[in-house]
């Protein structure tokens, strides 16, 4: 019949656990795991609980205690300290001595006979002792004279002692205990995964000089302005040979001039593939040499992953099993009707060879790593099929668990959550689309207040090559600043893409989120320090939240109550408090709003009746406030935000030398 | 590497889904099993989807298409016809025929040349045919035939037409489908596992002259009173040999009079145990033809299933292995200090011999099954092993699926819901203590609004012979009245302890929730008849139960506005609106209370404005009402409820036959 049918705890409902334990949660080095689970037996016998956990390199579990909360419910926690993947289970049985001194202290209280009970209990330190080791054997048996020897009172005493307690608890018997079936995971990434800045920027339109193509060395010119700036990724649009049929034109038109140079996306010349360098930009030595650099600015390069090729791809005659060729003997090229992207052809991934396509893609990959590269960011990661990425982002973490994968999936809310599940280390987001007070409630709320905090860790992007939002287009200098507050302090991983964005640029191609003469399809030559530009302004949100480490999560933030629905009211905090940001943000581009906070002062740490400071580390003002309701004023053409740091208390008379 | 990279769906997020599969969920016979999945694959593909079931005899799965709902959901239904076991799971693939469709109209929108398209088409069609049985395929020729030969606007008209896609749908390619990982299980019940109306009484108080003991003969003679009052289970406290030692005395004395009769509770003496009867009961046959008269009033006998032992038991002698010994060479009782249960002695499941007493146990059920029994009242099943239960449960519903058992589990919330997850058909609940408006919205939402609907099916008693709630001890009739409608309204199986609670007993041990002088230490003769009892409601509200098919199911309750804390306003109807019951009830036992309740018209699908007559089926008045709001006012000396069926149109002029 049963295999064992003394097994009487029951351990479920636990969490983190993604989709039955299918996916692994992420967390970076150093970071806790708090896991909490329903632990229950029948009748009312005692419990005891262990989490355990290891590494995968360890075959050894380590172990700590899971502690009672209420309502059945248990938790536990440990640190993940090593790159990689860590697991965790639970156990948990009747701890006999616990019940027996428990049964003991009710008939003390209700002043019952206990002979028998005293019996029981020597009986079960005989049957410890036997496991125990030949020290603590000894003191057991010192324990069980104890109890047969001693009076009544003394023996009770010595019964729930401290150290007998604790000697019972070190050789409990576990014959029976419950073990949770599953193993789950957690991959630990290297703090960047959860705290990045990224820039991205064209390298061709890097030159100084109007009409040059731009080149790694140009790159390296701009770096000590980008550090300035406080950025620490910087991120290239695919640096490979651009395809030349059906190349693009300016703006998108099939129409390609003489010198258009094309989109980057359209991958692949006769100069090779996925692993060749544009020889506009330089060499590979340059290119290592722009990674060094940067590296010396605390700036990391960060390459496009765009798994799609131009029909000039060596792949397409190498490899013509890869694509999709249509009965008339045409190469089947990207469409979405009416759309046509004859610059790309896309690798077709249902093909009878699909094993050795994707160990190419894996090799492009691991060509890159070894280049020095680390941190991806995934084109379109959702037109490829999702095995493939659980394998290749797999593949590649088990060698280099130091590698960060960037999903830049615009598509729909579930696919964009498995993905993340699959293994991308971070994702892009809606919030390009958020504009109203109640959504970014809302969607900040879905990603930081349910499990989707433990796989999805988001990216905030206010703008990019693709997409330049509605807001931008129409609120100005105030629209762009206060998009900067927001994913600068909302998400503790954000980028943008500049120039325009610290330019401000807002043209738009008429009735669409597209720029127009996007950046894409031509070379650029900006006027970096075109007066009211946002460089100086990004300098400081990025300094801030370099000092500030409550602003290095994101699953901290909480939204609060302001009477306005214009002006967003949030904080973010470290646990344990030493560090409070409360951010107030104008959403309405265009006149100044204001409004009473209320701040959650008992949640904080705040004393209710002292005045607290909040100095403001955008404009550097300071505020004394007290209590909870305290009134802000916001115009947008000023300053369209407050990121506040809280000071909890001030100096009093009673803290000069001379008082008293 | 991989097994096969080409399935390209995900199917994740199914429901219902008890514990990633670990439990099923539960339905009666003739119910409808709602699935929904998110399903989705890379790219812009279409999906198809079948969901997959079988009852347990049955090998081969039937499928039924899951249907797109919205945002990657999917849904799929299918009828529960037999008792037993279901199985269900899901497949998906991508759909290349309607895939290449949507291209096709897309491009035709478009205007874009679409002659590589159609012989893509063509060459689907011709992949197609090779599956096709013979005059499918011949017809399948036809169409290629067809397609190649019209022009363009004909070929499309063809590509699209129904009987294509019909013939294409037919011979699918799934060999790249992706199966969910997991078959799920149904329990389907018999009716009455949903729609139950219980009645408690203890036998042996069934004499009509004082002093005797009742018998079983006694019992036929109150059956049709208990069928005239509604009731179709009658539950008998246990009915074996009563122990003599320790035998409790009354209200529970620790010393017991010569002629106490002991609690039923402590089973077994010299003459038998749990497969004896009392001999002062009467008779196997007596009882057998017990079992047969009720049957004919369609009442069912149910028996209360205790697995505990008085100390004379004959297990205690023949099996001593099944006992707790203490050091001392006496027998472990029951004990919950300062309390003590010497008349009851556990078994002790921690035994080595653990296997032999589940045997000895299933024998139990078995035995009584096989006298005819087919419901058992399980008391305190959470003080025995889960896995004891679970297997149990199941081994007794392989052979006799009709079987149902009520969990007595008056205890914490995850152990209530485990056990229900382990089998229990029906569940005691936290019902007897719930008093206030807000305490009924939140109880009953989470009993039915979430996930325990498809595992735990409520049983609710206002009182039971361990259980006289405060609320009925200072309510008075008025208290019993709204108990008994929100039990019989709000679940769809409720029971109650007779006569104690038609005769409104009212009287406790001072400052407990017990009844004074309580039936379980005693023989009573009870003075049915007496003025003022509750046995006409009783009958109209089972009556009006059994008549509107919306009483007779719990999860379809749903909460509405009336702008008085003390009424509370709720509804049930069937599915298809076609009866609906309305109940409004006065939670003061004290005063007149009244309010505007908000009736959701459009939900219900009444006319907003058109006049509706409703019917209060419990003092057989009239009201016709318009609109959301309407007046309500309830003396609860009167009538503390009303429960209003909705006729929702009223006959107008128009109806006549000389109109027009």
């Amino acid at each position: 019949m049963h295999v064992e049918g003394r097994k009487r705890v029951v351990i479920e409902n636990v969490k983190p656990e993604i989709d039955c334990g299918r996916f692994p949660i992420k967390r970076i080095a150093g970071e806790r795991v708090e896991v909490t689970a329903d632990i229950f037996a029948d009748g009312h016998d005692t419990i005891s609980a262990k989490l355990l956990y290891r590494c995968s390199g360890n075959n050894a579990w380590e172990e700590v205690p899971m502690n009672f909360i209420e309502n059945d419910r248990w938790k536990g926690t440990f640190i993940v300290k090593e790159l990689g993947i860590y697991h965790y289970t639970l156990k948990a049985w009747i701890n006999q001595y616990h019940t027996w001194q428990k049964m003991l202290r009710k008939k003390l209280d209700a002043g019952q006979d206990i002979t028998a009970d005293l019996l029981m209990g020597i009986d079960l330190l005989v049957r410890t002792a036997k496991r125990a080791s030949e020290n603590d054997r000894i003191r057991l048996r010192e324990f069980i004279h104890s109890l047969k020897e001693s009076n009544r009172e003394k023996a009770c005493a010595v019964a729930i002692s401290d150290e007998l307690t604790e000697l019972m608890d070190t050789y409990q018997d576990t014959e029976f205990a419950t073990t949770y079936g599953k193993e789950l995971q957690v991959i630990v990434d290297r703090e960047k995964a959860l705290f990045s800045t990224w820039y991205e920027r064209f390298p061709r339109s890097c030159a100084t000089e109007p009409g040059r193509h731009g080149t790694f060395k140009d790159c390296e010119k701009i770096l000590p302005e980008i550090a300035r700036m406080g950025f620490d990724v910087f991120y290239l649009p695919p640096i490979h040979p651009i395809g030349k049929t059906h190349r693009k034109g300016k703006n998108n038109s099939p129409v390609c001039e003489r010198d258009d140079a094309g989109s980057p996306w359209a991958i692949g010349s006769k100069e090779g593939g996925h692993k060749s360098i544009h020889p506009q930009l330089g060499t590979f030595e340059d290119f290592g040499h722009l990674i060094k650099t940067a590296k010396g600015y605390g700036i990391e390069i960060a390459l496009d992953l765009a798994f799609q090729c131009s029909p000039d791809h060596p792949f397409v005659t190498e490899h013509p099993e890869w694509f999709r060729w249509r009965p008339d003997g045409t190469i089947q090229y990207a469409e979405n009707p009416p759309k046509k992207y004859e610059d790309i052809v896309p690798l077709h991934f249902e093909t009878e060879h699909w094993n050795d396509l994707w160990e190419e893609l894996k090799g492009i990959i691991i060509f890159w790593i070894e280049k020095g590269i680390r941190i991806f960011r995934v084109d379109n990661p959702h037109t490829k099929p999702f095995q493939f990425w659980e394998w290749l982002i797999k593949e590649s973490k088990n060698k280099y668990p130091d590698v960060i994968f960037l999903a830049e999936a615009f598509t729909r809310p579930k696919v964009m959550y498995y993905l993340a599940k699959l293994g991308f280390t971070q994702s892009y987001t809606y919030f390009t689309w958020r504009n109203t007070k109640r959504e970014f409630i809302d969607y900040l709320t879905e990603l930081t207040q349910t499990e989707v905090k433990e796989f999805f860790r988001p990216n905030f992007w206010p703008n990019t090559p693709d997409i330049l939002p509605e807001h931008l287009q129409y609120g100005g200098r105030p629209a762009f600043m206060s998009r900067l507050v927001l994913a600068a302090t909302l998400s503790s991983n954000y980028g943008m893409y500049g120039p325009p964005f610290e330019l401000c640029i807002n043209e738009a191609l008429p009735g669409k989120e597209e720029y127009l003469n996007a950046e894409k399809y031509e070379i650029k030559q900006w006027e970096w320090d075109t007066p009211g530009n946002l460089k100086d302004p990004i300098s400081r949100v990025n300094r801030l939240r370099k000092e500030n480490p409550a602003l290095q999560s994101t699953s901290n933030v909480r939204f609060y109550e302001v009477d306005n629905d214009y002006l967003l009211f949030y904080g973010k905090a470290t646990e344990d408090l030493s560090n409070i940001i409360l951010v107030v943000v104008n959403l309405d581009p265009f006149h100044t709003q204001s409004g009473w906070v209320k701040v959650p002062l008992s949640e904080l740490g705040i004393d209710l009746n002292q005045p607290y400071l909040v100095h403001d580390l955008l404009s550097d003002d300071k505020y004394i406030w007290q209590g909870e309701s305290n009134y802000v004023e916001l115009n947008p053409h000023l300053l369209p935000a407050h990121i506040l740091k809280v000071r909890k208390r001030l100096k009093r008379e009673a803290d000069f030398d001379y008082f008293m």
